[in-house]
């Protein structure tokens, strides 16, 4: 018998608890790149996504997370983040700032609202004025920046790690 | 004066050694996934990707990753890993199998070749009997699995996460 095989169609892993962690994204110009992160949320077990701009969630990228997960369309991400701020999410924004912490090193809070900006333009400056923390990660080689959704598995990524049942 | 602004144009962080971290992919159906997978491998300081297959790097996709990362394009896996294990490399498969390890917990070799599978099959058999690991990725919700590139992400940051400068 060998030592490695096939497990297909594993159930989940169980969270003991609903996430807390929440995606707020900014404007993407990429389709790809938003169904991506929406195809992400759902495998990592997040509930909730607020998508500003007008941008269309492929079904072929993003499959069953297009149900699973709940999407909210806004027009603008400042009063997002400012509501969220109110209902008592640490706000934590992805990107390169003064004052960012690696993501190697940051320690999540539970109920988070992760802010993530434009492919291009990343986060504004109105919109890092509502942050309490910037994550940052860490990049080795060329090119000089991660894809915005590679970014963005690594900072869920590192939450699950933190939080593995919720 | 704001706490966050924007640091254009950092310097990447400097790795006190060459990663001895190197890929090794089954042939991808898309070339998409393919060249997001050498992006990666540009941003995170890895030097050497063995591609089995004809897939193309889209330029576009990977910039300038397609120079900075040694790009060895192979027939097929089982002959690539019968020699990285001659060399020395511990073969972390990524997979679900019957005696995976979860990623949460998974202790890295410096020198490793992380061996990833195509979208749909992932590796088989013959290549996960080669193997002297296979991680998986804990997935919570829907879809059940991580797409191939978002999955090889996840797997690339943690060995960054342990090994922080090379």
């Amino acid at each position: 018998m060998s030592r490695f095989e096939h497990v297909r169609h594993k159930p989940p892993t169980t969270l003991e608890r609903d996430r807390e962690l929440i995606l707020a994204l900014a404007p993407m110009r990429s389709n790809v790149n938003l169904s991506r992160i929406v195809r992400l949320c759902g495998c990592a077990g997040i509930r909730k996504l607020i998508q500003c701009g007008a941008g269309k969630v492929d079904r072929e990228i993003a499959r069953d997370a297009i149900d699973y997960v709940e999407i909210v369309q806004r027009r603008s991400l400042a009063p997002v983040l400012k509501q969220l701020r109110e209902e008592g999410y640490t706000l934590a924004g992805l990107e390169q700032t003064t004052g960012s912490q690696s993501l190697f090193e940051y320690r999540y809070q539970r109920k988070t609202a992760l802010v993530v900006g434009a492919e291009r333009e990343g986060l504004v400056q109105e919109e890092l004025d509502l942050l309490h923390d910037v994550i940052e990660i860490p990049v080795y080689g060329q090119p000089y920046s991660y894809n915005v959704a590679t970014a963005t598995t690594m900072a869920v990524y590192e939450y699950c790690r933190q939080f593995p049942s919720g």
